[in-house]
């Protein structure tokens, strides 16, 4: 926990900054625009950056602080905020033009990334992928080079200028094996235009490897995120608490969970309903006819839509942050078929809340 | 039930008015076709103008006279009606051009969709694999802003038109980054090609996550719709009831559901035949020799063609819309190896059956 | 079974003689080869033309002697004769040039694709996913459609000549949405291209669903298949008899079936193996030393090389078209882990094969 | 086993000569640099020649040694060695130019490849998948053919230089159908851009066959590999001793194989942890608070992070190279629920370390 209260305004401040600075940096390239106000842009650049030095001036002074200045320096947000403090004045500096060492200032693209957590999963296929990875992209290296000398021998006597030398024909082959086709260089002789038809084919087949692999990791470290986030919420509703450990492991696979801010309606009455819910932290209000009804972690509702007709009878929405585990119609089927008694606590239940409402 | 009878008819007129409206549009704007025939086109248009108004006004005046005029705009079919009905006279109450009004009648495409079931599934998909999606997203942004930043740095000299700005940079990295490739702008100089071809593969990467991501999500979901549908089937069928809960749930993942319209013909006779069918609704007639034998919801067929010989032995047709039940010859076998008691009762069946025809 | 034993000859002759008329022509169009050798290639022509009408006349009279004339005519090998028979004389005689009638000697090529297994199997994916297809086939219209009003509108009047109409839009669209991206058409104006970008990106989503729909299906139906074949030859070896029916299903998931000519080397001495064979017809040679014995249907090889050393200790060849069916070294062990019984056969089998050729 | 000890170097000294062999054929097509250094690089290509022509000398003479010449002969590596230094020099000795002759040096590439191996992997899925692959080969030919004669017939007359043959016609079609797309051939009729349309999506179905199969047998390959070396592993573990050889096979499933080197930190102190280790073979040291622990093959470490609180507490590193077996957190808990005797003793021995470190 580096960050004290003020870390996370300025966090988001530091990030704002990022985004306006890359807006800018990007208008500042547009001749037109630039003309008309190249003042406020350098102007507003300037401050930009004066914001991302400030910002890393304070976190490197916290760190020292805490004695964690080594941990904040090796870590990724501290290496985004140094460069997103150091990079243009150094370019500045080193006696660059001033838009090359603005154009450094992409490097704040690094202070915006970082919270999707989405780039983590994607780290850990790469990771346990690797060794698949690897072979496909020696794949491709050995048809690119195989290809490219086939081809420079082939076509540079047709066509000195296109096919001039080994590194321009690569270029020719990559743009041929990833089907980009730009159409810049393309072989004319029919044997060229062989080997040309040979490279484009065997670019669908290492595009559907790499594809698959990177598909098939995918997925699975999705199954283990959600598998992760679930268990967690599924130990602490007490329905559940009667299955054996193995049987929650079973119903963990069935439940999604999702996280919701208060005042969501998550159910309209009279909408077709196909699955149900259960509380894992939060609060939802059930709009009775004539009263409201508040129900807390670890109680269950929707269940009635399930059990015979298919329309919902309230609307239900979060009173505060809330999250919920989802219970579609179909694994509702298997669970009630494999675990009786459950199916018979939420009869009960069912029947219960209807005699009360009728 | 928004739509009285009339409605039905009157959302199929809806319907053809859209398509013809369409055809028209595309028409007008061919010089020569325009030009034989402007009178002729306009006055279409006109007409399935007049079509959508008058539908939207009657379905407005029937939701108002139900009390349920915010649920019908509200709803897809209201605002595709609305959108329907008041573009084109919108476009020339502002005082466009002609022809910039009607090409305004591209919304009366959102008559024609919302029909197709699979556009639903894709909405479920893509709200449920939301989080994976716009990780790729921002990876996908993520590189084609550097890349641009990039490309723009080295190639801007070189080529000062073509990489003219960091915006027109981005329509490079875009068509690069999709592999589509359009060639009208290409770099030149060796590293800005080292980053082209970077660019490219990263395409690849990239898209293989969306495909991915993509086709699992698809594949969960239209297993998801099969279930649902074969569940209610199989609970029709009496010959299923036997089974326990539990089982049932295992029989439907194995069955597939048809809908069939009348007259039509199931099984040829002389044919192979690879499955057995089960009638969840509906009655079919089976063509013996000099006799013909009609089966009734609950029933089943097919099955002698999976006991031994594999040529089907009898014509058998619908004489109703039917819903059938489809048990492939690999999940027969399976089922019957783990119901013997199913296997029984199909055998004794087959065997009175083979007994009266002979 | 239509054809007498002469048919068979005389389908392979039908063969040989489309493939040469199809290879025939592509010269045909070649200017040089062509007048080079005009007269020969017609007259090679018009023979693989006299082959077919002869071919399809002899099928049509054997089909009217044995009363079947209209379940030929019906099935696609009728048709395919039919057509290829009669195609390019009907063009000669409808009057078009000598070389377009010839070009229609294309149906010829309806005779060799039939004898392809795999397209069966692609018809039944496209049958059962027809659902899933249509909803994509009809997202990519609609962005069609509604991509090519917009570009229409935004693009017509800065290129007046390659976005002259709708239809015309529609070949830019569906270059740019299937990422051909010929780059013959290509959007300049700044929102042309934004609206350019996205088709790009929604043919990314267009093609993932597609891929993702096939792959599903096709992975689908190889697995059937080959249920299927397995099952059949499992239930010939006497050593799974002694398995329940459903223990038998399963076995038939972790074989997979090949089918051998004879004297091919299966197994070679001295390479490291990892997997085991059952024979379900047919036989094999063991090349041991001093002696060579002969395995028939319901025997068994390869097994010593999975209990300890992995090393083949024999080579064995097979004597006459056979049919094995192959347990995988990871098969193997869960297979034993689960059935002991099975597993102290082998076990006894590989210790008395040992001592016996020690 | 081939090589003696001196081979192995001999083998790093051969990989290395043709990885720089390579680099100078790539700079030798480059004028500039050629015509600066043309004496240097052909000096220093002959030098890698006669590295390549030693070191097959050295194996053939090992081989003819040891008596296995033949063998040596028809293996992969003894192939690459001698085409690797035999293919110049048969160039030179044919007479072909001095460039040309060198551009066969483009086969060292097959000694640096056959060290990965996820080749050996791929040919593995193209043999198991041959019979789809072919369908879907049969399927882009057929498309091909028929699509050229199709475009050839409406465009030749429109576009004789550029559809000028069939062959010619091939080109486009082979360019249209992998979507690549240089536009260097572009129909202009509006026939021939439909054909052209239904070409661009049959490249899209085509392609995603072809994704489909190569990445659903590379899934299936990557998980038998996996599985083979892991079982290998955990059969040495003694803690896994106690399952039924049934339960170790699903164990496999849930464990991952790492090879590591020497002085690697496997966990760092207060990092979070998602996982637990069990050593196959090597040891490792854990640093606790005083002292240095080491544990060897069966031991286990960094449950404690999964039992409780979500932080490591020590740093532990391989003092030798080590295979490890991973556990993951989802895992683990399937693991206890199922087997509650492991559970204990993960308990036990966690409550032992804990007591002993307090």
């Amino acid at each position: 926990m580096l960050a004290p209260t003020t870390g996370r305004g300025l966090s988001r401040a530091g990030r704002l900054a990022a985004a306006i600075g890359l807006a800018l940096l990007t208008l500042m390239t547009v001749d037109g625009v630039y003309a008309a106000a190249a003042v406020a842009i350098n102007a507003a650049l300037a401050l930009c950056l004066a914001a991302m030095i400030a910002e890393w001036s304070y976190r490197v002074w916290v760190a020292i602080r805490v004695r964690r200045a080594s941990v904040y320096a090796a870590s990724f947000a501290g290496i985004a905020d140094a460069a997103g403090a150091l990079a243009v004045p150094i370019a500045f500096a080193v006696g660059v033009g001033a838009q090359a060492a603005w154009l450094c200032a992409v490097v704040w693209v690094l202070k915006l990334v970082p919270g999707i957590s989405g780039l983590r999963q994607l780290r850990r296929v790469m990771v346990l992928e690797s060794a698949s990875l690897i072979s496909v992209a020696v794949i491709f290296l050995t048809v690119l080079f195989v290809a490219s000398v086939a081809e420079f021998a082939l076509e540079h006597e047709a066509q000195p200028a296109a096919f001039s030398s080994l590194p321009a024909t690569f270029w020719w082959a990559v743009t041929t094996l990833t089907t980009t086709g730009y159409g810049d260089v393309v072989p004319v002789t029919p044997l060229g235009r062989v080997v040309g038809a040979l490279v484009m084919i065997s670019g669908l087949g290492v595009f559907g490897l790499w594809t698959g692999i990177l598909a098939t990791g995918f997925a699975a470290e999705t199954r283990r995120e959600n598998f992760l986030k679930t268990w967690e919420a599924v130990s602490r509703v007490p329905f559940f608490a009667a299955l054996g450990p193995s049987a929650i492991a079973g119903v963990t696979n069935m439940l999604r969970t999702i996280d919701l801010p208060p005042r969501v309606t998550i159910i309209k009455k009279g909408q077709p309903g196909d699955c149900m819910y259960f509380i894992a932290s939060g609060e939802v209000e059930v709009d009775l006819p004539g009263k409201k009804v508040r129900l807390g972690p670890g109680a269950f509702f929707g269940e009635m839509a399930l059990l015979g007709n298919n329309v919902r009878s309230a609307n239900i929405t979060t009173t505060t942050i809330s999250r919920l585990l989802i219970l579609d119609l179909v694994d509702f089927r298997v669970l009630m078929a494999r675990h009786p008694d459950l199916a018979a606590t939420i009869d009960a239940e069912a029947r219960r809340r209807a005699a009360e409402n009728s």
